[in-house]
């Protein structure tokens, strides 16, 4: 099925306790993109950056089958840049530099044959573009899934909530869901933000999994235990990427399924933080992701006699 | 098969967000005997306790067929307390008081009935008296497994490295695991514990679940996600209660086997934490525990196609 993707395609800067990197490609379309073109041909992006942005980027997102129409290059301008610098827990982070650029004025046009997209998946953005790209779709989309970060509930409160009502899937971090239902157990917040609009909500944990609510069930996909994490920019995308990309490949939006969905996303999360930036993304094989699922299984599934 | 559990007996006061108490019983040979013995009718517990331990207490044990001819009781002297205060989190604790009292000079006799036990619960105490329990068995247990605290790496390392030479399983959390090995990764923490004796690791990580580590195996138990932590005091013991006792029951050591057990521990520690001290752990059913492991198997399951 046709997926549209929404989000930014940007420049990061990064430094690891294991090493940094100058500006290298990143932004949550970038990987959600990448990620999702592993489980379907029919990816649609939908994004600005500058003329300083690589053409062998673009060219690269096409050999992905990715589509480029909706991705605004602003002549004279510069992509959006963000710096960071992770700690040694790797779990917590400082910005060094954030420069918006092109983003600043970002007017999301919807190419007219993405118009009709089943499945969309709303990389982390103002609440009000997110709103926008909605309102701009010819028919409801059936399966929309939001990512949305902290600093939107801090300075836009009011819009998210307005977004939240438009969409089916919200992913967010534990942190993010305390914040924005004001409750410390993850239980009560589900509860909370399932009654804010979206009927789906998966909850990250980084190293510890991911929780996935909907009703009176949960589902708990643990992250495989790593030797290493590398990198973990992007991981939250890549997982996003997984989940909507296999979704949209088995058009099945049933809860058995998105639990599948789920161990997609945080298999491909897995690849990601292997290395810098995108670069694990990058030629990856279905044996290597199958591979990878089956070892959640292993991981997670117990037989009681 | 029979179980021998050694460990504190004794008082604490219990303060969290939602309450405190006055001096309850506690202990982790208290939790561990409770837990385990809804697994196998044959506990025997060793530890000690002063003149005002009540003998209610002592009758409740033998209720529930727990075994309490080592159960040392000291005339003239006091039981081991312990007061603590939970933070909000419900995930760190000031210790506001301790005071060893007969736990001091802890001497474990071991009754002659219990020296051929199968199984062995060692539960947090000072390494020089677990090991001594150990020189004490007239043969070498089946399985023996051993808690122990970050207290301990830091004031009797040596002793504890010499403890960990002589146990099967490792229990701890993922904090002491850090401490304990030097590394940060848990996978590189579990490869340095295993090194240092037990073939078998598991590192408990609260709400995060638990993992357990053999060779290069791993198994990933999610913890339930509960509307409320109550108190989240004795839930490491209960967890090794329901581990040890699953396995006595079954009398399996199996890297398969202990996957369940792991999951029972998972189950009888998220009733722990729902009440104050043990009283969650009085008059469950049979019923009541399998539906409650059942629920693990709901939120961890999925089923590839």
């Amino acid at each position: 099925m046709s997926l549209l993707v929404v989000g930014s395609v940007a420049f990061d800067a990064i430094e690891t306790p294991f090493g940094k990197t100058d500006k290298i490609v990143g932004g949550a379309a970038t990987y959600i993109s990448y990620c999702s073109s592993y489980f379907t041909k029919n990816v649609q992006l939908v994004g600005v950056v500058g003329e300083d942005f690589p053409t062998e980027t673009i060219e690269s997102f096409k050999s992905h089958g990715i589509d480029v129409e909706g991705l605004q290059i602003k002549k004279g301008e510069k992509s959006f840049f963000w710096s960071g610098k992770y700690h040694n827990d790797m779990n917590s982070r400082d910005t060094l530099v954030t420069e918006l650029n092109v983003l600043a004025d970002f007017d999301p046009i919807i190419p007219e044959k993405y118009k009709n997209a089943d499945y969309v998946m709303l990389g982390n953005l103002a609440p009000k573009v997110q709103q926008t790209v909605l309102e701009r779709m010819a028919k409801r989309p059936k399966l929309v899934v939001m990512d949305t970060m902290n600093f939107w509930m801090e300075i836009a409160l009011d819009d998210l909530k307005t977004t939240l009502k438009m969409v089916d899937v919200l992913s967010i971090n534990d942190e993010e869901a305390r914040l924005l239902s004001g409750e410390y157990s993850l239980v009560k917040a589900a509860a909370k933000v399932l009654s804010m609009g979206p009927k789906f909500l998966i909850i990250k944990k980084g190293e510890h999994g991911a929780l996935l609510f909907h009703q009176n069930e949960v589902f708990y996909a643990p992250a495989l235990p790593l030797e290493e994490v590398f990198d973990p920019t992007g991981a939250g995308d890549t997982f996003a990427g997984g989940f909507i990309g296999y979704l949209a490949k088995t058009d099945d939006i049933s809860f058995d399924n998105m639990k599948r969905a789920i161990i997609y996303g945080s298999a491909m999360a897995s690849f990601c933080v292997e290395k810098f930036g995108t670069e694990r993304l990058m030629g990856l094989t279905e044996a290597e992701i199958n591979e990878r699922v089956s070892q959640f299984k292993k991981l997670s599934h117990f037989e009681m006699i």
